[in-house]
């Protein structure tokens, strides 16, 4: 799990050479010549929370309706929604779980321009839809999933600001991504994650939370934490942790708070104020700086709509450093399968 | 909130009352005469999870693509997605959320059709949209919401069956549906959820799963725990359980698992096999039949895509009766209001 995660700044640059970005720019052009109404995306785990960052930039950046399908409404029940004015999108690592290749079968029989975004060229969810886009990875050795989430993000990224762009992923916007890999081994090397481990070695339960780009990564970060440190870590969008949840939030919480220095980050502070009543342990991570937190992990400030791709590594060494605290294998979380088949 | 409990029975029989029925089969028909290619619902809370209900039901009742928008990619980042073909609904008990409200109203001015599903006919959430329909669960008297929950779910499902039955509820349906207020109190009746609550006095944590129809009953379950109890209770689909969380199961960890006697209910054996090989704790909720279950909260057999209107009525009672045995007050949750405004 450490050399995958140590992996992801090379896997940012990789996807971000020219011919990677012209792979990604093509299948662009096709989506844009089709103008979908609105896109579904489907997926998984991990891939969940990559298709989720995917849908708040449809939505923001192209003015796209866009949200999450439940596979269970086609896969256990039948339902064959008319997909005739939709872009359907599986997100996968694999490309094997045999519930989303059944969801783009169907879509696409039921008239939907279909996309598979996976780490696997050669999977059957590639095959099962018209268009492809390969997040190209490499091998990812340890169970829980790193580099191939924020490969996700990147592939799903471009393919967005692609569309955007007409097809082309703008000069100016390669320019900002250009920095992304020298970001992250900065981010990388700070060693504040592995000194917070020992603060966690025995919470029971945590609560992640973030608002808008910053929600993903609140979403994905709880999932390391169970899938790798057994804690029962639950992830809400900040506006949805005070709608209810809110009253379970005490001293012995530890919260960790995904605090942009943009608008994300901005809506979040009602949700920081509210918790300091409740007095919660809070740790804030990103570039927001944050009254009050007990502890930090900062990471370097750029456009709010990139920090996602940021934000998440000290996260995954937090987990990964809290594991190996009790004495886990975060290489091989007990009771799971690299590859997840679900019906 | 054990009087709100004991009211939803009839609430049911109000909701079926002839000139209930008629007016939500009234804004049926509009929403029929509209032919919407997508439906886009926005809740908060205990309300999202009646948006889910009815997500499930649209796409596998009505064949349109159905998924919960997040308000902040427009409230918080300006997103201003192209509706034209769309129907937009917000569900909330008062109706006053303003971040529900302002989806709304973008959605009306980008060209959706817009309908409120609320408790409160003269909020603003009314006010802004379109179309309107009363869930007329009367005053609420706790925090916790319960009888307005269960009076979105048959709201939403009345109306999905009418916009199927081309502006008019089936008789054949009306007729299935008249048994449920003596369901509902049959099903209250029962004492074995006050018994259960002892078990769950020292939990820290537990685990809420069920798939499909019994999905929104999972992530309501464990709403009204935290709300109540202040357990960090995580729900998860069945199959999302399995990418990832399943590893924090452990025989310290309870899970209460909603399973049905329909195709929703067959899916989850699996996910039951799996959590029998992490020897996990688990209480079954439902019409199903488990093997090898610790306990089992009964309740009556009917078509899955209606047992979410009676599976959640012993979760309510398990959630009050842990946070009396706990010597907390369900009535009034530290930290919550009963009208939660986010932005």
């Amino acid at each position: 799990m450490a050399t995958d995660i140590a992996e992801q700044p090379g896997v940012y640059g990789a996807l971000l050479e020219p011919a990677s970005v012209r792979e990604i720019e093509r299948v662009a052009r096709a989506i844009a010549e089709r103008r979908p109404k609105h896109v579904v995306f489907t997926a998984r785990g991990t891939s969940d929370h990559a298709a989720l960052y995917a849908a708040y930039l449809t939505e923001i950046r192209l003015g796209i309706p866009a949200g999450l399908a439940s596979p269970s409404a086609m896969t256990v029940y039948g339902a064959r929604p008319d997909f005739s004015e939709a872009l359907v999108v599986g997100v996968s690592q694999s490309g094997g779980s045999p519930d989303l290749t059944e969801v783009l079968k169907i879509a696409r029989e039921q008239g939907a321009l279909t996309l598979a975004v996976t780490n696997n060229p050669k999977s059957i969810l590639n095959e099962t839809a018209e268009l492809t886009v390969d997040v190209a990875a490499g091998h990812e050795r340890a169970v829980a999933a790193t580099k191939t989430y924020t490969a996700e993000l990147l592939a799903l990224l471009l393919l967005v600001e692609a569309i955007r762009g007409e097809g082309q992923v703008p000069a100016e916007e390669l320019a900002q991504l250009a920095k992304l890999p020298e970001l992250a081994e900065q981010t990388l090397r700070d060693e504040t994650p592995a000194q917070l481990a020992g603060r966690y070695r025995f919470a029971g339960r945590v609560v992640t939370t973030g608002r808008g780009y910053a929600y993903p990564t609140a979403r994905e970060a709880a999932l390391k934490l169970m899938e790798t440190s057994y804690l029962a870590a639950l992830a809400f969008s900040g506006a949805d942790l005070l709608h209810g949840p809110l009253a379970m939030a005490d001293p012995d919480v530890p919260v960790l708070a995904v605090v942009g220095s943009g608008p994300g980050g901005v809506a979040m502070s009602d949700v920081l104020t509210r918790l300091g009543e409740r007095r919660a342990d809070v740790v804030t991570i990103g570039s927001g700086e944050v009254a009050d937190a007990s502890a930090r992990l900062a990471v370097p400030e750029v456009d709010e709509r990139y920090s996602a791709l940021l934000d998440i590594l000290p996260l995954q060494r937090l987990a990964l450093h809290i594991a190996l605290s009790r004495g886990e294998n975060p290489d091989a979380p007990r009771g799971l399968k690299k590859v997840t088949e679900t019906l």
